[in-house]
This record gives C-alpha cells, sequence and structure tokens, in this order.
C-alpha cells in the first residue's frame, strides 16, 4: 500500500515522536511509505485569498502543488497530532484549509457536496489530557472533526480514531500499552 | 468599556470584511476599541515547543507578550472570523495555541482546570455555508469550540455567539438583514 504519514508536532522528544516512531518501525516493508512532517517542512498554514488571488485559483496554488500529489499518490493516510484545544495544532488546520480546497477534495453537485478523494481510507492517532468519558460526552471535536466533518465529506473512508485520553495523569505502563497497540494495528495495515 | 476586536479573514472585500466594519462603525465612541487583525499583522501561529524551548516558559514567550497585554486590557472580546472545516481558520486557532497557555490563560488546580481571564465577555461572530439546522445538530464545534471549550476554560462569559449560515446560497437581503442584527448588537454593547 501507499502509505502517506501527516505528522504535526514540534517536540522529538514528545509523546506524539514515539508514536510516529511506532508507526514506522511497524509497518510492512512492503508498504510504500512517504512522511509529510509539517513542522520539519516549516508549513505555511496561512490560507490567502482576495481580490488578488481568487479563491477559484487555489486548486492550482503551486505552493501545494507537491501536497496535493502526494495526497492523490497516498492510498492510506496515518495522521498523527496532539489534541490542543479540543482540535487540531494549527499547523495542520492549515494543511487542511490551503489543500483540501474545492475542485480537488470535493466539489458541489448542486446542494450537496461530493468527495473527490475517494478510495482512501485513513487512520488518526491523537493524544491528550482530557478525561475520556469527558472528552467523548460533554466536548466537541477531539478528532472527530477531522475525522467525519472533514475526510467524510471528501469521500475518504473508512477513518479509524486512535486516541489516548489524559496523557498528563497516565502512567508509564498505560503510554506503553498504548504504543504497542499501535504499533499492533500498525503491523496488521 | 475596553475592547478588543480579533479578526481573522485574509479578504477585503469578502463578508467578514463586511461585518468587522459594521462593527467599528456601531460601537458607541465612548468605548476604547482595540484591533487586532491576525492576517495584517502576519500573526505566526506555530505553537512550538522542544527540549530547548521548554512549554513551561510559554507563558513568557515575548513574541506573544503584546497579545498577552492586549487580552489583559481588554474587558469585552469581539472575535470575528469564517467557519472553515467546521472550525477556526489555522491563523486564529494558532493565536489560541500560542496565547492561551496554561499560567496565563487558566491553571490547574489537583484534577479539574481553572480559568484566569475572568471578568471578560466575548462576541464571537461567523458565517459558514452549511445549512442552519445542519450545521447545530448533526455536525461538531462551527464556533461551539471556542466558546464553550476555550473561552468557556479559561473563565470568560456569557460567550454570545452569532453565526450566519449557508452564506453560499443567501441572498443579499439576508446579507444585509444579518449585518442590521449586527449594527444593532454592536450598539447596545
Amino acid at each position: 500500500m501507499k502509505i502517506l504519514i501527516i505528522y504535526a508536532y514540534p517536540n522529538q522528544t514528545g509523546f506524539s515522536a514515539a508514536v510516529l516512531k511506532t508507526v514506522q518501525e511497524n509497518l510492512h516493508a512492503n508498504h510504500q511509505v512517504k512522511l509529510l512532517d509539517l513542522y520539519q517542512e516549516q508549513f505555511d498554514p496561512l490560507l490567502v485569498f482576495n481580490e488578488q488571488q481568487r479563491r477559484r485559483d487555489l486548486v492550482t496554488e503551486p505552493a501545494m502543488q507537491e501536497y496535493r500529489e502526494m495526497l492523490e499518490w497516498s492510498e492510506q493516510l496515518i495522521v498523527i497530532f496532539p489534541i490542543w484545544w479540543s482540535g487540531m495544532p494549527a499547523i495542520l488546520k492549515g494543511f487542511i484549509d490551503r489543500v483540501f480546497v474545492k475542485g480537488f477534495a470535493y466539489e458541489y453537485k448542486g446542494l450537496l457536496p461530493v468527495g473527490l478523494l475517494k478510495g482512501r481510507q485513513a487512520w488518526i492517532i491523537t493524544s491528550h489530557d482530557t478525561p475520556k468519558p469527558y472528552a467523548r460526552f460533554f466536548q466537541q471535536d477531539y478528532g472527530r472533526v477531522l475525522k467525519r466533518q472533514v475526510f467524510g465529506m471528501c469521500g475518504i473512508k473508512p477513518v479509524k480514531l486512535t486516541e489516548i485520553a489524559y496523557l498528563r495523569g497516565s502512567s508509564l505502563e498505560k503510554r506503553e500499552k498504548y504504543l504497542r497497540k499501535i504499533a499492533k494495528i500498525s503491523k496488521a495495515l
């Protein structure tokens, strides 16, 4: 499978870095794997359109060309990031804002949007500091916006969402157990 | 009142620009008003922490000093932005990521976060292309994360959320009616 890992985390010694390493070490050697490390790329997440740069031209924006090609190439996305303020880090949100534009990721047929990235599946791996039942039942987002409202709208499915909750208070054992789970899923891809 | 307008939109002729203009023209002259135009500032939304720049030092990060001071100065926030992919533009998400840090916007007392920005209220004004009942009942976020899960956690309340839904299909009359509503609320602040 052609696998694109999209990684959005600045700290090489933090937990999401351990998640990335675990995934990379456990994917089967037969896969083709590309890593898009948004912080290392110094990805500029600011979507700009105005009177000079029209919104309809975003679909061919040269600066985003390589990222559109990576997505077109891919059959499996793996997206690794921490939840900050219930959602994606700005660098990843801006990647969605700038690359998942109309005419590339979706289009309108009458009133309804139609996904243009069909034939791909995704695995979202995330972590946060909120107790899991609270995040699940009393809070919004926590990866679900990316899963359903972004990837879902673009025709990417199925999307698996794996989260470690309450990282702040988790024991080393819990973190290792979570990484073993990530390793197991990675091996099975 | 001391009012801080936080504005996140790149297009000077788009609808959110009309919203900003309407707010500015209708606030009572007795208020003190500051405008923070994130695109004009070329605000860098990338939160970085690592082995060199520790997370605990973010609360005194010099680059964010002026923004922390603006928030401390303010009694009323007005936040104007379009909904992109169900949530905030990356530039605004990054403003939250970088400025609303632990020790400034909230702190932990035992297991629970306690807001440190009490004594402020907020008004969120936003627009999107989704039919309103669908956004409200079947989708997550659409400004509610900023209202409840960011501002709420930091002690900012009450927070009023005003949205124009289905902007893409709205008539000129509907847009003008919405701007009159914005003008009326602005006058009453």
